[in-house]
């Protein structure tokens, strides 16, 4: 199937590329290489180093034996994505290439704007150009299982059906998103969710939970293949993050008591469950919502895994929490459904012990990377903008 | 009380800076006087003739014997939003300062990326400006009840009580918006109440339905104090552009089968309830929803309103259905809630005869003018984007 992925460049795209390579399909991809200067403008760095996108380019095609079509441009700029579509002819489009933190969302007026325009405007130039380029694709559109927020209710996929005051209907499960950059990824499935009624056109819309990893399987060992990985304060999320601070022996950062719950999924998992939906387009005209995560875990429970692993490997991991610098629920129930990719063939890995000690392996070599970046580990960005750094609160 | 009127030079703003002043707040107004350009853009112009926004303030200083305060500038433009708040310290902000049409954000794509980045950002820079600038003034925004689409149940005022699988939650009602201009405003309230509960900060949402009318009770007789009125495809809504058809013997333009209902209200109708809105805040922190209209009608329904108001002119008014050029359901359940204005003391005028009189008196004059937009009047912007003008399809 030839496929394109919006945001090659990133920790989904770059690997997912390589990943659906090996499955068969046809792959090009598109970027502006936005990521990369987002994560320097918040003073971090990738812990696995990751070679130039010229360099990537050459070992693709060295180990894979074909080249990666490459388009160098922003979805901002809509004759540019018309002519990817006419130059590709795509059967599927992966949109990956959104501003992809909540904590740069609520820097500044400046980072709320820039997240939503970006986010918002790419998805609908995608979506556009769907209408007049290619209308049969199928646009398989990252969100969030940040989207739903944490309701006091199970959390189907997309759609539930309602009784009230005795009549019934059918409709869209409402959001409650917790960022400004959770939001934009709300806008955008309203967006799409539309785009797919008037126009005819289809799309997968992946509510997906936090991944973490630093490699699916069978990835090749080439370093310029690597895809990256973030730590810092916006761009690495939880459970990467605490790998990271495992390895340069810093304390594992919990935000209040840790009892939130979240979605979370391998890279592995990740790969695999994009490529699932890609193989098995809906029809014309139908927008359907995977959640898409392997397991719900407390953010306390992570924590206490990364401690786990880590002791197998002989290291000491602290785990110390931090004064929430979010504005969310600390305790609260959590319950999303997750059957539409069982029904396609995908099985959980369960297997986060070993997951972790792969993670370990891979970025014990890089610590002293990670150790000069150690300023960026613990948050100061505020969901209430009083700027100041979060301070220890306790010790668990 | 001090309000500030973002769109003061709009339809709905110059009534309203009248209005407020009339019943003793002290108003100031912001404006990029856009909505001017954009109906020039789709070829047409008000079909009551409105003064310059300098003649518009010296009028106004005449009439009322105290000046109108006035920024010019944008929305977009964050720093002129921070320096408008300090200057005039608002203590209710009404957001009328938004691109109003739906035809329009459905023209093409650049057209569709300027309604949601116009409105979305300029909304956003108005919570930002508020958090830092005005924390405790209380934001009045002008949504509308196209944001829920025609859902099969009842409509509650912006969230609901579900119970769903043995659990209960109030939830927000899910919005079904069918343009991409009716989802910025979706996109627009979710980012308000998301502003309201992480910053404190407290809005009123406006479900506005349909606004008719032109004029409100006491208003003078200037005519450089008169507000524009639309009627063209994009910027002219149903019973405006019926009118403005009767006055010069253009048959009304019934969209197919004119069964879809809506809510509606006269133009003193939304002029009272947004000052019951603005004369009774919420507290800090409160986020609540008003559904605002005086009446549901169908559109056919209508259509014969006017054609009864105009035969008691002696006019003879025809009704046309023409192929719709939107997509919407036809046939539909449709039952709003409209319980919050009604405790604040809003009586509804229910007086739709009169008021079409009433429209009728003030649009004849301008029978000459209306007639050499008459290009405007039959739609050719459609959702599925086959650019086509709607034909006539039966006659009613």
């Amino acid at each position: 199937m030839r496929v394109l992925i919006a945001g090659v460049d990133g920790y989904l795209g770059w690997a997912l590329a390589q990943f659906l390579t090996l499955r068969g399909h046809e792959v090009a991809g598109l970027d502006a290489l936005l990521r990369r200067d987002w994560v320097a403008e918040v003073g971090s760095t990738s812990a696995i180093p990751i070679a130039s996108i010229d360099e990537r380019l050459q070992a693709f095609r060295e180990i894979y034996g074909r080249p990666l079509t490459y388009f160098s441009g922003s979805l901002l700029d809509f004759d540019f994505v018309c002519r990817v579509y006419d130059a590709f002819q795509p059967e599927a489009i992966v949109h990956l290439a959104e501003v992809p933190s909540a904590p740069y969302s609520m820097i500044d007026p400046a980072h709320t704007a820039f997240t939503q325009q970006n986010n918002i405007i790419g998805t609908l130039n995608i979506l556009w150009a769907m209408h007049q380029h290619a209308p049969d694709a199928h646009l398989i559109k990252l969100g969030t299982m940040g989207e739903y927020g944490t309701p006091n209710l199970d959390i189907p996929e997309g759609f539930f059906e309602v009784e009230y005051r005795g009549r019934r209907d059918m409709l869209p499960f409402p959001r409650q998103a917790g960022s400004f950059y959770h939001w934009s990824k709300v806008h955008d499935s309203n967006n799409v969710m539309f785009a797919c009624k008037i126009w005819g056109l289809r799309s997968t819309d992946v509510m997906q939970g936090v991944v973490y990893g630093t490699r699916f399987d069978g990835m090749p060992d080439d370093p310029r293949l690597k895809t990256r990985l973030d730590f810092d304060q916006c761009f690495g999320t939880a459970i990467n993050r605490f790998v990271c601070q495992t390895v340069i022996g810093h304390p594992l950062t919990v935000f209040g008591q840790g009892h939130q719950k979240r979605g979370f999924l391998p890279l592995q998992d990740s790969m695999l469950c994009l490529s699932l939906a890609i193989e098995n387009p809906p029809a014309r005209g139908e927008y359907r919502v995977f959640n898409q995560f392997e397991e719900t875990y407390s953010i306390q429970d992570l924590a206490e895994q990364v401690q786990q692993a880590a002791a197998a490997q002989g290291i000491n991991a602290r785990i110390q929490h931090y004064d929430n610098p979010r504005i969310e629920a600390s305790d609260h129930y959590f319950n999303p459904d997750r059957h539409h990719l069982v029904e396609l063939g995908y099985t959980p890995r369960h297997n986060l012990q070993a997951d972790l000690g792969a993670m370990l392996a891979d970025l014990l070599p890089h610590r002293v990377l990670i150790e000069a970046y150690r300023h960026v580990l613990v948050p100061d960005i505020r969901w209430d903008s009083h700027h100041h750094r979060s301070h220890p609160i306790d010790e668990a």
